[in-house]
């Protein structure tokens, strides 16, 4: 909504399935919405199927395409590589992306391994210098309930933090004969529910409390062992594969930790894709010395408070309509209580993005951010493969 | 997301306020999720102040400009006209747009007084045996949730309906300082909340359940009878006015109203701008003899069903997550659980208007459900006026 | 929990049904867990079925039984006369109690005309004179939540009320083929959903707001005109009868009316046994200026508040969790968050009337208060007879 | 509710606190509501404070006093034994009341060691070939609902079970000047938190799911290490003390624990009475192959069912509101939607116990099923002693 013409902030993006999609929704809706200093284009899509990438550029919105990333981060009329493919492949695009002098925007998780994050961090921490910036893509901090949720902590509201509990339930995979999908080749997707949902889940319980996790005693569960090669469900990720017979599940279908945080806190964590008439419930609640927090993202659009220094005769948990002008990111959209829906976290995401791009400040989460996620899912792992036994993080 | 290219549908809006923004974001984003007949362009923008249209056509994306609506009307390479002006203007302009041969986007209510409306009715009848379509925009028809509530009672799920209790609660104008619009001007917008946000539960009501309001009983109130001239406080409607000093308030506050529908139904109905804390909480709820639905916007991702022939043990109101692929419109979007937002349900009227035009059907709501709505609008006020008494519609 | 022992407060009940098992349950609690200064004894029970009687005074746990109302009224050793029989007797035996001396606790509705009503009233006001003292027994004041309900409003948390909208759904009526009862024949009940559930409402909303209703317009309706003659289905009333063949329902299934109170304030009520999936949703909302308030007896032991004078950003409706000993009643049962059930508002109800009498002061609600109940109810049935027309109370 | 008199069930209780008040109640009110074998009579409560004991006798109904448990098992006139003190004190007075042919109700947990519990449960065993029966006070499972949950499983309604959830939050500790009481103190309560609630959640869990755990590994935490000695706050249990100064809070104030269950299932459990604004949520969640089921004691009345062999257009949680004839226990109370309270699972509770008692079978849960328990609540504290490995139970 300005009247000068910002530069341009030409975008390659690298993937597009759903999270491509979903990308392709955030870049052209979120200078419609808000005051960009960079004004993002969709220049080039790429993808190895040279049809596939066609038809998915026409249908998102994509000027050009290439069939190689590589080819991709080559080119001069390209200014940020956002990366929306399998976590296999995000430390090569991404230090290859840097290195060009390229702005990287990664999916979650960061990696597949606690190494590649590593070089990961290394090459954004070197980008930084010569000006060239990195996010990964924890998007539901951006979801404006959470965001309130961290302001709050940050004013004092909560006092000191002492339990947090955290439960990201969904059931698509409840279903036995669901196929097989990449997300359940740990060569692909580095892990399983865990990675894939519970690290959302421990980006915004470190990121809400403003708290880093220490420790963990991890369970990690496979229910269903192999599933058929063919067919397809959701649009959580299809095979692509065209073979039948039954592929071997080598992840993880549901997870369960406890934690410590750094100044005290304790948590209980819990990821699984088998609960059951949960779709997506990741569920996020705080207690605190002065008061507590409790969000469920099948509510997405409020937030519950309960203010511990209110008199008890009127003290509950009061559902606020994350919606007003007054809270984060909604004053640009609809009136108060108009509501909000998933994609919006993503085009949030993106306007912080630029924002801090233009600003020439770390953007959050950082590749440290997200590295440190790496830590505890490994610590989880390493934890469960050791009866349980504490893990330092 | 079709391969060959389909022909163009080139849209000229009237209007660059909430509705504008809305309505812009719908065109732009219908044809990246759906397979269109028809590929909507943002053609021309119009509005009477030159810069203002300007920037609001940037800002949304419009290609070109005008500054009279009747200029807009005249073009060659419009062929839509999206109507988002006050309801003050709907019956010229629709009647004008629709006389030259452009399909007709009208925002709710259609007009200010029954006479306009069942003109705009008529000449919808004209223009469609010329191949020339006419919508009003009852959105909220078109939230999954209700789309689905409607499809329940297509199929017999709830019986003979018995019972409908609809009430669109807000709270915008509780504070007696909020600022003089022009929707609380009656020769603007025609009416208070009963037609800005009653009509929208007549509609909801009577689309349902599929049955008419044959006669109603009504009351409508006034809280404040005058406000500050100057000043804005939300989204909703700014005057512009940079007067001071009061206006008066001369529409209804407050409608509460009980119906009677053919088939034997009754219906108990309220709006209001004045309901502390409720923000945006359009809630429908049906008996029958077999089930009951209810419906809250504050909760529009879900729809709660109770299935009375289910055995008694288990029986109980299903909070169905309106967001699987077997549910309306929700399978071109995200995954199950990944909830939508306020303004799907503009992108999905979009849609499914464009594909009414292309398959030269009358698309609905049609102008003729609107006027029916504005019937039942003209007999509340009447008998509001009338001590309460009994009105016919 | 008092040492010294307090006088005896010897109680008779004329009927034994439903609301009879309920009384006697409240009698017997009462002084188990409140400090009172009178002693309640289970005294004599009267019914006309003399094996009936008897065997419900050995399951309730009543001393004595009579088969004659009268014989009861006669007894000396009865201090207390607790009605808890059809409406269509409650004139007869009050007044005759109040005559004799007996203090009177009178079931809702008061009576099954304004004309019994005024009656009534006027022989509790004399009886008054005497140290006699009556009240009648709309139980759901005595609910935690909606007597902190009042308690806020007497506060001034809400200021000036504005909104009232209060439903009473039930559904066990919805079947059919559900037997006839006494409460489907005018001749006992008086009054259908309207006099039974829709009382409650009214008395609630007047009893919350410190308002009384000024006039109403209404709309009843039967939905099932004759229903079995035998059978039963629940506690709420079997009729008894042996008889085959049909009954005429001679009451309304359902009734809607709004209604203006003194100060301004405007209502919305609705009261139904047909409003499917529904057992016991009596539900008031409440707006004011500065705050609202809002029940559902299907979450009894819970209000929710909303407070308008905080910040926006965390402003919403706070689910006030009413068992905490800060809480009406509450401290004198079980710790916070243990919650109560239905009959402790008859046992509050009975902790109340007790005081009152050993205070000497007029119990809450009186007579005079239920024959304004009464009032509201030949309003809104004139109303209905006249075509909804406005009826002044 | 009987016709003919039965033979009466002499109940000597020892312990007149917070659990004393609800059990006398539960005694006095079950045989109005339920047809009982026996005829329980509230005959002796026993104390150690001679007065005290008098005075909680004649609030709380009981015939005769004795100061010493001893005198109390001697008697005569006593059928069984109801035992509501610390935890330290179980074993002794179950053990001798058993042996003394007295049948015995013992509060939970049964003890506050997995030795004293195992002897507990041989005296149990032996009692029984001599016709006397012992049972363990987990009140909880009666609430209707979770009793529904269990009824449900064994249908095979939810096919398999996978996981479960299970959490009991409470805030009563949470401000850290809340006094130090008996529950603080390891050497009379065993255990914090885990023993106190924990239990409750271990117990309901099994009972629902019909699964015993196998394993645990498990986190406790001490969040306040000392509290002043006197002042008082709650129903919870007051020290009695009159010293100044503090007291070292020798238990947990919190318990986070991961599950496996026996045939494949895992669970994550969490007890804590720091959750700042929860006051009783005693939650449990279980999804199986077919069905899912979650409830929370904050809303003790209705039961969550995902019956996921429903087609997915209407499948979703279905609030069971378990107040139906149809239920278990409620058609005993009052009509369908008029809710019960918490002391409802213990009126439930003696009306099993009674019922086992004349039937000659073993009551549920067994001194056996709550050795179960304790053997868990043991590896749970030897797991969190030894960095969270895992134990097998």
């Amino acid at each position: 909504m300005t009247s000068t013409s910002p530069a341009a902030l030409r975008v390659g993006m690298v993937g597009y399935a759903f999270m491509g999609a979903m990308h392709s929704h955030a870049w052209r809706t979120a200078p419609r919405f808000f005051d960009l200093p960079l004004q993002p284009e969709l220049a080039v899509l790429a993808g190895r199927d040279a049809a596939a990438v066609k038809t998915a550029a026409d249908t998102f919105g994509w000027r050009d395409t290439e069939t190689d990333w590589r080819a991709l981060i080559e080119r001069d009329d390209v200014d940020l590589i956002d990366i929306c493919t399998p976590g296999n492949t995000h430390a090569e695009i991404a230090i290859a992306a840097l290195e060009a002098g390229k702005h990287v925007l990664c999916e979650k998780p960061l990696a597949n391994s606690v190494e590649e994050a590593e070089r990961m961090t290394a090459a954004a921490r070197e980008a930084e210098a010569r000006g060239v910036f990195a996010m990964c893509g924890f998007s539901y901090r951006r979801t404006p309930a959470l965001t309130l949720a961290r302001r709050l902590v940050e004013q004092g509201r909560l006092g000191t933090v002492r339990h947090v509990r955290a439960q990201y339930l969904q059931d698509w995979l409840s279903d036995e004969t669901s196929p097989m999908t990449w997300r359940l080749d740990r060569e692909k997707s580095g892990s399983g529910a865990l990675g894939d949902i519970g690290a959302h889940s421990i980006d915004a319980a470190q990121y809400v409390t403003g708290l880093q996790i220490s420790g963990v005693s991890g369970l990690l569960n496979t229910f269903v062992h192999e599933r058929p090669l063919s067919g397809a469900r959701s649009g959580l990720g299809g095979s692509g594969a065209a073979d039948s017979g039954m592929g071997q599940v080598t992840v993880d279908d549901a997870a369960i930790f406890s934690a410590r945080f750094d100044g005290g806190a304790i948590g209980a964590f819990e990821a699984t894709r088998f609960a059951l008439g949960r779709k997506n419930s990741m569920r996020l609640e705080v207690n605190g010395t002065l008061g507590s927090l409790a969000f469920d993202f099948e509510h997405m659009n409020s937030l519950e408070f309960y203010d511990g220094t209110q008199p008890q005769e009127t003290a509950g948990f009061s559902t606020i309509n994350v919606t007003e002008p007054v809270h984060p990111y909604t004053g640009n959209w609809w009136p108060a209580g108009h509501g909000l829906g998933y994609e919006h976290g993503f085009t949030h995401q993106v306007v912080d993005l630029v924002q801090a791009i233009a600003d020439a400040r770390t953007p959050s989460p950082s590749f440290e951010d997200a590295l440190q996620v790496q830590k505890v899912l490994r610590a989880v792992e390493r934890s469960s493969a050791e009866d349980a036994g504490w893990q330092h993080v």
